[in-house]
């Protein structure tokens, strides 16, 4: 395959270190391939694995790394084999930039479970010449133009932005799992993930509760659009919706017990884990016994992915944001692990470059 | 409800204490009521439940206690209500005698999921007396006709026992997640439950893998039809097969890391606990993540275990089992631990009634 051997020296935010904070530094973006998208970035949302990433929480970092992984832009050139992107396009990128192409789950439209590994969008390694990937916090990015998505006129940048991570986390196992009208979904975490698993419930025409520890959400959860408000301490409320749910749309990020939920599905109900990474606190087989599922998603395929911003577009579902500047981001993360964020950060990215 | 005030004496054999081991007792079966069904009992075959119920294993045994959920035979009597059944009838009970029959779940034919709790055919609470159900090692029981299941004619009594509860336990999962011809299904354990699992899944058309973590069942799991055999400590031919099966079914009935079958299964595919009652070793969420699904299954409906029952004897799916006599019960307890039987023990109550 061709590369063009013009690189673009790129400026990014990014952390060195776990402990360094993120900082401006220099990064270069690789020359085109016939089949690269140059996009300049004028967005990119904050999401939870940017953070842990940056702080090495997963023991998985390499430095530096630059995060970022819902990124919207602008088409600035295209490699020579490219037909389905032109410059001037709104265009997105989410967690992966590159998979094979041609395992069975590819073939099925499923790149982020890719039999060779999906390449992420940062802390991944390119397939071609192994160097390290750089994500969102930058001025712009080069990616396959199989894993570029088309944000369509109705959606803004901004908006456009969470749905690359939060958005499909949340859109695709409800898709999976059936949810549709008369539908009995509970969400439990109401941040960045949580509140679109709540808007997407509501849209796909579901009865939507949202389960969390504290009273002081449940305003937050009605004008969310949900219908009911489940505090997961009340033993009693609890008790009173057992066997009630089809499905438990869990995004709580933090290792926790999953079994109280459990009691809240009917049998053959699901509960679908999005947001944690981390091991489970041990589980007693009895309930399972009961016909409940326990089961997890992780991101969409590409084309999913482009169905969720055509649909969000058509329905005008979009996420809560808050602006903020590239400097910041250091308070930004600190918010963010204190939940005071509503929903999601996303960053002007266009001010960073100067644009 | 009339209930006739002759009752009826009966020989048993039952544990006193945990450590007692099993002896010959003497118990009282009621009168009938309208619609009471007496049974002579000629067969009961031998659970793990049984034994841990005995030994208090799962701490919550009442003593005395007589176990036995997998009975069969022959109607020697019937209150004036009952049309279902006559007497001459050969029948059979399994693991419950008694349900709501009103509640939501015992109207889809899930009686042994009964929001107001299944009667248990041994340890159970009668829900008109209060007094403590004893199960099928004596002479004979009495039971609520809908909980009666006919034994058809092409299967002999013997060989009808072990499918009351090992039979159905593993036949309604395979149903439930749709096996079928074409399906790859791996079975965990080859003990009771699991070599009908073996027997049903071929039976279904199934390619049929058994895991084990012994070489020596390889022959064993041949014999009973499978297709190919797995031993789990072999990383090698693990990861060789790892997205590999649509389901596991796991009668394994000790706790265990339930985490490299979860490896073994595609995208979407499932786990189904049926042999342990026990707290499961912390589990990562990130397998789950990968769209795996763990779940679990208890025995199966009245109304599925006479469909399991007639497919039995349709098609020749009988257990495989080991005759004993009343008196040889706590040797037997002792060899099924040390898994010493193939496969199914089960007793020859006809002996023991003097029949
Ligand atoms: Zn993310
Ligand atoms: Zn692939
Ligand atoms: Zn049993
Ligand atoms: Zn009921």
């Amino acid at each position: 395959m061709a590369t063009q051997t013009n690189e673009y020296p790129t400026k990014a935010y990014g952390a060195t270190a776990p402990d360094s904070g993120l900082a401006p530094m220099d990064i270069t973006r690789r020359g085109l391939r016939d089949d690269d998208v140059l996009i300049d970035i004028s967005h990119c949302g904050i999401c939870h694995s940017d953070l842990h990433t940056a702080r090495n929480d997963w023991g998985r970092t390499t430095y530096p790394v630059v995060p970022g992984h819902e990124i919207v832009g602008t088409v600035a050139a295209v490699g020579d084999a490219v037909s389905r992107h032109k410059v001037g396009d709104r265009v997105a990128i989410g967690c992966m930039v590159d998979s094979c192409k041609q395992c069975a789950h590819c073939e099925m439209d499923l790149e982020q479970y890719c039999k060779q590994g999906m390449v992420g969008t940062y802390g991944g390694r390119d397939r071609h010449d192994g160097s390290t990937t750089h994500g969102g916090y930058s001025e712009r990015i080069v990616c396959r133009d199989e894993f570029v998505l088309k944000v369509p006129d109705a959606l803004s940048s901004e908006h456009a932005a969470p749905l690359l991570c939060a958005g499909i986390t949340t859109y695709s196992p409800l898709r999976q799992w059936n949810v549709g009208p008369g539908s009995k979904v509970a969400v439990a975490g109401l941040g960045g993930l949580g509140h679109m698993g709540v808007k997407f419930a509501v849209a796909m025409g579901a009865e939507v509760t949202v389960l969390s520890r504290s009273e002081s959400k449940r305003q937050d959860a009605m004008d969310l659009g949900a219908h009911d408000f489940l505090i997961t301490t009340d033993r009693e409320a609890m008790k009173a919706k057992t066997g009630y749910f089809d499905l438990v749309l869990n995004t709580v990020p933090v290792r926790h017990d999953v079994t109280p939920y459990l009691h809240l599905l009917r049998i053959d109900g699901a509960q679908v884990l999005v947001g944690v990474i981390d091991k489970l606190p041990e589980l007693h087989s009895g309930i399972l016994l009961g016909r409940k599922i326990l089961s997890g998603s992780g991101i969409g395929g590409i084309a999913e992915t482009q169905d969720m911003l055509d649909l969000c577009a058509e329905k005008a579902i979009v996420p809560e944001i808050e602006m903020i500047r590239m400097e910041e981001v250091n308070t930004a993360y600190d918010r963010m692990e204190a939940s005071d964020v509503k929903y999601r950060f996303v960053i002007d990215m266009g001010a960073f470059r100067g644009a």
